[in-house]
């Protein structure tokens, strides 16, 4: 890609972050920069970057703009409400809070060392600050690159695989997780054809997916997400390979809306289905799927998402923006550190 | 519903199809004339009148149409190339075949006693043409109610049911198939809720289904097609009733992609399945779904549906606008003569 997904510019102290406006895929491939802190979460919120990773690397680079030229007296108060309030931008992948958990580390590590007082104090905190957010996005780049490894041991030549939403370059610091299988795939002359579902309502899967394995020349097909079951059924399909938001200490998954219906579809027709996510995806203080939150969106995405009503004024309308697909369904979660079979918490130990 | 999904306007000799325009409904309740057969036929396959009776009963009127104004000398093989002509325009629904084919009946026996020459004859035949098409239309309106009837036997007071598509008024004469039945629940003082699955990629069932429980004032909640299943899971569905665009002599069931999807679903969540169709929906000249035709449509339908293109120049699509759902997914097949259960070609005898 000729723009990064997420990119650092200028110094520590008056650098800021810039994103690819994924809102504005395919069409228009533009950058947006963010200054401060309300610009981040608006991004995160907003759909700009998306993809679980991304969200947790933005909102570390969210953490040191919000913190750049505060004065040391305001400095400890500034960065919690800051945490807090990113925090808020999106309830459902866990990598977000994760991201800030790493943060809030690195500076509860060296506040207390460095409070004496003078400005020299907050500049080597934000320092570190910008040097975690930095480790925390090039960390990413290399869980990429080792999930498209080990995700070859479920991917042969002549494969046909269907994927949800995006979980490619664009939801990265790299080439993606669930894309990283395929990319991969390419890069050592695997012949494999992915059928990419649009993905209702916001249509990652059209705009970005499709995108991105056009940008690498992998044959792709974009179907409507209704469909996958009966090319299921047609005997098409040799595998799904799907991301996640957030992973249970049982394996149960969150992930973009209509993952379980894939998952149930799946299993149904014997087709294997596998999760691709980094070690930060998982919660392990979540015995189950239960307890994760899913957000609900509004109902605007699905009653006029693209500029044009196309349901009734006033009908009541459900948008859960991800489902859970419990463990049993999952035959695999393809990690950085390999791949977990068969997924129990038993075998999901880091 | 003020005006009516087809109507017939005028004299036997000048008259014409009024129907609803439904590619612009929720926005705008219009009605277009179709005065010549090439706009009976562009009705038919830009989706102006759609779901399989209403497509019946507008190619029937189309047959009148297309022979007003025919010379004796020509009339035979001028009705000939109309039915043939109509024919084109969509390939799954058999009832758009069953009602050329009893128009074909009606004319054969007809025709022959009538041919002596002068107009008087053709009038005649005209006539016999039109009261079929009438007859046709008229049933239908008997065939829906008997449907919402049958129905009652497996929707109670409290219940919540998904559809898919639109099986409604504006598929029919009368007010539905699928959801006569809801439509009779709720005459019969039944409190139900309804999940409208949007239906990509043409959104019948937000632009047409919602409305038209709206309409109703039944309880209707417009979801993603990709929901339904997740909706399943949370236990908060009792059962599932869908249209058909035809059903071989096995019962597998062609209708709007994605229902195979939803039956998979329910089958897995053990969540009663219905199909509710008339009985010019079998085919019974097809031994199993293998033999139904699946009509392929436009890639723009998905990748510029809502006038704003949504996925990138020159991708790849497949658009198929119907699925076949074999009959071991199929609780029972709503019909005017009762309900079919369980569904298997024993069963199945008209």
């Amino acid at each position: 890609m000729s723009i990064e997904t997420l990119s650092w510019v200028g110094g520590v102290t008056d650098g800021f972050l810039r994103i690819i406006d994924q809102t504005l895929l395919p069409l228009e491939l533009c950058a947006i920069d963010c200054r401060n802190v309300e610009s981040v979460w608006e991004a995160i919120k907003r759909l700009r970057v998306r993809g679980a990773p991304a969200i947790g690397i933005a909102a570390a680079y969210g953490m040191v703009i919000g913190v750049q030229n505060t004065g040391v007296n305001l400095f400890e108060r500034r960065f919690y409400d800051v945490a807090q309030y990113l925090s808020s931008s999106r309830p459902t992948a866990v990598n977000l809070f994760w991201a800030i958990d790493r943060m809030k580390s690195r500076f509860e590590s060296v506040w207390s060392s460095s409070v004496s007082g003078g400005s020299g104090d907050v500049l080597r905190v934000l320092d570190e600050l910008f040097s975690e957010a930095r480790k925390i996005h090039e960390e990413d780049r290399a869980i990429c690159r080792a999930i498209g490894e080990y995700g070859q041991a479920i991917i042969k030549n002549g494969d046909t695989f269907i994927t949800h939403c995006n979980a490619g370059g664009l939801a990265t610091a790299d080439y993606g997780t669930a894309l990283a299988v395929f990319f991969r795939a390419a890069e050592l002359g695997k012949r494999i054809m992915v059928y990419a579902d649009e993905t209702r309502p916001l249509l990652q899967g059209a705009r970005l997916t499709a995108w991105e394995l056009m940008q690498r020349d992998i044959n792709v097909t974009l179907i409507c997400d209704s469909m996958a079951a009966m090319l299921m059924g047609q005997g098409k399909i040799d595998g799904v390979i799907v991301g996640a938001d957030r992973i249970a200490a049982n394996g149960d998954t969150a992930n973009k809306i209509g993952t379980y219906g894939l998952a149930v579809s799946a299993y149904v027709h014997g087709i294997p289905f596998y999760v691709a996510a980094p070690v930060s995806t998982f919660d392990l203080a979540l015995a189950d799927g239960g307890g994760i939150p899913i957000e609900e969106r509004d109902a605007d995405e699905i009653c006029c998402g693209f500029g044009k009503r196309t349901a009734p004024e006033g009908v009541a309308v459900y948008n859960p923006a991800f489902d859970v697909t419990p463990a049993k369904y999952i035959n695999g979660i393809i990690t950085e550190r390999g791949i977990i079979t068969p997924v129990n918490k038993e075998n999901i130990k880091f």
